[in-house]
């Protein structure tokens, strides 16, 4: 996936979004864009009719090859209260003639008039893949792609800097933990730069940083508490114990000893730093159950502004700008 | 779950009912005013839309961690009826340290503005456990919780003896079968008492007998032709093989010999009794098929009155007395 | 399943359809009606709002036995389109006493006040058994019994030829493959042979071809070259590899090579021959790629037409003539 292709097949001939695969490509009026219009969805939340007409009689797809009920639901409630149909399929069992079978299924799904597919694989590349066999009028939504990216997770850990903390060039940032095989990682270090960060750190052990990772534009740190100094967002990730092969950490009080997140690593950072999980955590090995609920964890905001921006981003790609806010009658 | 703890939990600060836990607790008037609501919606049923907007913009969640298609069926065919998105979370495969993840899973989903769950869950006390940490707008409906209740069964099962047989105070009940595994079992008791059931008897195998039963109200028999005598409302329950240990009971043949209910038991009883079952039913082990699409047998009545019950008590649960019952446009 | 006994299930007392079971013994009259209607929903397909409210507040159940996204896809598709309520029950996991428990899911969810069930199951007669057993304004469509029907893929394949090649009565038909196992084949010869084709040939090894189907009106080929000789409409089938017991094919290889679906062997049928798939397809076993994906395939059609001819279908059997394609406000 190099950086030049991939612009090509997310923005359609007038330059408009089409697809949204990865954050790598993106300038900053567009994300910027985005997050202004996930503001206006944030609202409908609170109300007692929380939905809108925008995509009504559109239909929804999540094609999920790699299970996952907790990101499916957001996609399936973000989708339901823009008014649209939603079609949830589990299609983990397929063939493992995958390459050829995934087109089939979805020019098969696409014939029945579908409007988007949000795609999750195990594999990096499959919703590219897919993005480009669909006829124009069809959008995916990369929901996850193995090592690859995760870019709606990006777009709402923007939303949610911006909401708590503001200008990103005033920011320093550590992403802590996995960085090796996280999706999320590498969707936050795109968009940080996009966005102008200060400063962006990774921190973990060796055998969990990508070689040559500086050059997306981070720096590395195996240490943590000389990482988290004077760190602004400290945003951790799962370790994710289902995609390692061999044994990269030592055991899991090790791990906690060096890399977890507990209070006093905290007071480390800035004064008023924020902690972030993209979640499911697990608490005791990665982050300390005290900071996880503590007054500086903004983990359940982000589940919050996880819908609107979903919202704000199956709008921006569907359709022109959104009209109509009301409720629906 | 004591008897004095759970009504602060089930019940808000001005003394609304705020969630459906368990039928201990409840005073007859709520009981009564959520049987009263669902007449209404028993026309809703026999319309030919089916559907009233009361719900429209909320979201319900049903949190199944014991799969139960008939019971999630119910559940969101009610929710549909009344407008509300449904996401159904088939959640049975998840960790095991299930203590912590069960609320860290429900407060993710309550972070994306959820307004009701739906629990079931293997183990009592889950729905419980869930209700003592949701915000005030989120509302938990228990769908059965280990062997502790299932307090919509219940409220159907009352519903559907004063549809058919008038006045509790002049009727004689009989509970049957394996008691001591049911939920539905103590839902039924803790409800029979509250509406002031004329005698309760639970008939049943020695093994099957919960020790001090009787302290819940109620007269055991293990003699199934003495317990069934004058009885007005013979309630079977099902045979829970599947949580059973060891050699609970002889032999299929020889249970359904000893505890079966025939034609010739049923004629035991009083002269006009009536036959009810929670499904699902195993034919031929606990209720002979002549008995169960008898003349008798109040079953599928059962299962259309559990929709309008189960939409009474969203309806109650998630806001003011239901106004507009007129179909949607 | 006599050919005498089966209309009397399918059709009410006034002649109206009331099931759909199986293409055996319906007239010309209906199968064209249902695809005339059809031609009315394929427009929907292209508008921007993809809705009709005709089935608003009636709820659709999809009861597969046997498991199929795709078929299940369709019909979720279909029902939404219609405004329907769809709720989606996956029963494979049912007990082994299935006779007994089907007709009891059945009687259950029918209490629901359920209007219509979409029936798929590895045994023959699933649907008949259930159709039998349901109230008046109860409604079933097979969506595939064991080797015996699969009414709505032969609809839509009929939808898809009068589209493409016109009158039926000028065209010569091949079915080719693994005649055996396939209730696709059966349902088509029955349509083909209703709507007056002007001959349909079967082709497959003698392995694959049941015995005395001349019987159903077609002439039996084990060379593939010989049976498509002046062919228009090739209609592929899927070789259920799944069904088979035992070596009923040599090998994937000398499959291929004999049956397979070549643009060598399309040159021997007639000139502008086109070519037909139910999905989903075995690459390179049945049929080439080059063929699948080539100007004379007509397969993405085929799947295009299903959501339009369910949609004609679910509305036909649930009432009158429909009368309000207005997208919904």
């Amino acid at each position: 996936m190099s950086r030049n292709s991939t612009p090509d097949i997310q923005f359609d001939t007038d330059g408009q979004l089409r697809h949204l695969l990865t954050i790598d490509g993106l300038n900053a009026e567009t994300i910027i864009e985005i997050l202004d219009t996930a503001e206006s969805f944030i609202s409908i939340g609170q109300r007692h009719i929380r939905k809108v007409p925008l995509l009504h009689g559109r239909t929804v797809v999540n094609l999920f090859f790699e299970p996952s009920t907790r990101t499916r639901t957001t996609f399936e409630i973000a989708a339901k209260r823009l008014s649209a149909d939603v079609i949830n399929l589990n299609a983990s069992r397929m063939s493992t003639s995958k390459g050829e079978s995934v087109l089939d299924t979805v020019r098969t799904l696409e014939a029945m008039h579908t409007d988007m597919f949000v795609v999750r694989d195990g594999s990096s590349g499959t919703a590219h893949l897919i993005a480009r066999h669909v006829p124009a009028h069809v959008h995916i939504i990369n929901a996850g792609d193995g090592r690859h990216a995760h870019p709606t997770q990006a777009m709402l850990d923007m939303f949610t800097i911006r909401q708590h903390k503001g200008a990103f060039d005033q920011l320093r940032f550590a992403i802590v933990g996995d960085i090796l095989h996280s999706r999320v990682a590498r969707s936050q270090i795109h968009a940080l730069n996009i966005l102008g960060a200060r400063e962006v750190r990774v921190i973990g052990p060796q055998t969990l940083l990508p070689t040559e990772i500086e050059r997306l534009g981070v720096t590395a740190f195996t240490n943590m508490d000389d990482g988290l100094s004077d760190i602004d967002v400290i945003m951790m990730l799962r370790l994710q114990l289902e995609r390692m092969e061999g044994q990269l950490i030592p055991s899991s009080q090790e791990y906690f000893r060096l890399y977890g997140l507990t209070s006093e690593r905290v007071a480390r950072a800035a004064p008023d730093a924020v902690v972030m999980h993209p979640g499911p955590m697990n608490r005791g090995l990665e982050i300390a159950s005290s900071v996880a609920d503590g007054e500086r964890s903004l983990i359940l905001p982000q589940v919050t502004n996880g819908i609107a921006v979903r919202m704000s981003i199956m709008a921006k790609l569907m359709g022109p700008q959104p009209q109509n806010l009301e409720p629906e009658p």
